[in-house]
């Protein structure tokens, strides 16, 4: 059956149906508007961010659940970078004239199991038909204590950078599409690891809310545009210069593998990517064995992959080799016309 | 100059150059997300609302400006028909390839414009590609103490129905649009107000915050689906049923003009025409007149359009001549696959 078939208000009781609330949701889906208590004393955090058809994702290669789960995760990644806990959030969805109700059902299916994981109750949406791609556009909400929060601003040189999670397996996974025929003798763990970095990202959200807990982190930014261009952030707002020690890079071992195969350089999916969802910060050379400690406490694991340095120096790469050379503080941007 | 001359971040300076901002807002747009500070002891109130080219407005018909109003216009009615006082909001654009620069510079000077009318703060949002049509989802934050708040549910059977806004002027605007050569005649105040209330409609954020000052009004819905359709979810929310009084409905001077010369019927369009972007309230008879008079006294009016009653009785409409017909509460569903 297609949305077609059903009304606007009829899909949005068939997909929030016995929706999971939360305590301070006064009033969920269905008036004109959500009522939120939010946390007493607490500041509120805010972002949003679209998944759409075609640019991030696409029908073939994602199932409707991942692009659900994908959809929120990306925010839940955004919020992870400022240490907040999940709370809300709204949903928007544009709907291609046609769409399998069984597509949509999955995209929910994906979000609410999400959602669930996080505790975060979807308070709103929209839902509006398109003549264009399939897209789902999520505005998340959380809430920190005012002291607590983290911002790309506050890393000073000399502070250790330290790398939650693992670099290339989501652009990867990009390339394991694209190359079916070239990768059909990859060990069926690795194409599984990559499709699920780039289809069904884990926001590292609790590492997030252990880094500001410890009130150590300096800066802290998720890696979603590529290690090189989100630390370009971080210099660029802490007014600080940064060296990469190429050699510490956690690479994924899926990105090694498809790398290698496809004769490119496992390197530059680490740098410059994209989509990784992991968690890079900065923190003072002294609290680096506290910091660890306490992610570890927690069950994750970090790796200090540089230390930022004087603005004028800018952003360096050094290499396994000990050369050092300049970075350029560029991830994937899709908005520009590539040539 | 197109867009995809310039990159995401190059596209996100540009339109958030001396953004407006609000004391309660720490870290607006550059970081992962916005930190925010809200009124303590108050409520929350969200809200989001897409508005996609071919489906809510074109660029033949709408200048940039008027786009970019409609679209934070639309999320602040749905925020006025709670009461609460607007705050901040969430701007996500999604850019077909090839958009000229200055269609992107008109979106976000009519978002501005209106935001600093209402003294709304853009606090973050996000830009992303699409092969489609140009879209721009809002999402729309602010806040009410906690016993003002209005929602649909709570009138009760005796209630009078009032209304703020005239009706049919939106749809009015949408023939007018599609028939110019029969209307190449109607007078040019005319056609401008039916052109206004389609593509620039004026949210009553002031009107919705008095009536929640009232302490009167039982419940509050914002008419953007048409007046029968938007009664419909008071009825349910509120479980009762309704009378409207065809002779009393303020059919908007530009909806009559313009359903005279096309043979329309402008009760139709004042009826199920929807993006009125009016308030349908409900107030007990003995608090009409102080209702009124507080609306007076904010320089507003407002029109007893009808009553709540039994939920047995369901929707009604008591023609001019006394009969009463059962009334279908159905507004544009633009979901449904319409034959």
């Amino acid at each position: 059956m297609s949305t077609g078939a059903l009304g606007e208000f009829e899909l949005i009781a068939r997909l929030t149906r016995d929706l999971e609330s939360r305590a301070d949701v006064l009033l969920g889906v269905g008036d004109d508007a959500a009522l939120l208590r939010p946390p007493s004393g607490e500041l509120l955090v805010a972002t949003c961010d679209a998944q759409v058809a075609g640019q991030h994702f696409t029908l073939a290669a994602s199932s409707a659940e991942e692009i659900g789960h994908k959809a929120l995760a990306v925010n839940l990644s955004d919020l992870a970078a400022t240490g907040a806990a999940p709370l809300w959030a709204l949903v928007s969805l544009h709907l291609p004239r046609g769409l399998a109700l069984e597509t949509l059902d999955g995209i929910y299916a994906g979000i609410r199991a999400l959602a669930r994981r996080f505790d975060v109750a979807i308070v709103g949406g929209n839902i509006t038909a398109t003549e264009g791609p399939l897209a789902v556009d999520v505005t998340m909400l959380g809430a920190c204590p005012p002291g607590r929060v983290l911002t790309r601003a506050g890393g000073r040189p000399g502070h250790a950078l330290l790398l939650i999670g693992a670099l290339g397996a989501a652009a990867a996974g990009v390339l394991a599409e694209a190359h079916p025929t070239e990768l059909a003798s990859l060990a069926p763990a690795l194409r599984a690891r990559a499709h699920q970095a780039h289809c069904a990202p884990e926001p590292l959200v609790l590492e997030g809310q252990v880094l500001a807990a410890t009130g150590t982190t300096s800066a802290l930014i998720d890696v979603s545009d590529g290690l090189a261009g989100d630390l370009g952030h971080i210099c660029e707002r802490s007014q600080v210069g940064a060296v990469i020690e190429a050699a510490a890079l956690p690479i994924d071992p899926a990105a090694a593998a498809i790398a290698r195969v496809l004769d490119r350089d496992p390197l530059d999916l680490a740098l410059h990517g994209g989509e990784d969802y992991a968690l890079l910060g900065s923190v003072p050379q002294e609290a680096i064995e506290h910091t660890l400690s306490a992610l570890r406490a927690a069950g994750s694991a970090a790796t200090i992959i540089g230390a930022l340095t004087e603005p004028a120096d800018g952003l360096r790469l050094r290499r396994a080799e000990g050369r050092e050379i300049a970075l350029e503080p560029r991830g994937w941007d899709h908005l520009l016309d590539h040539p």
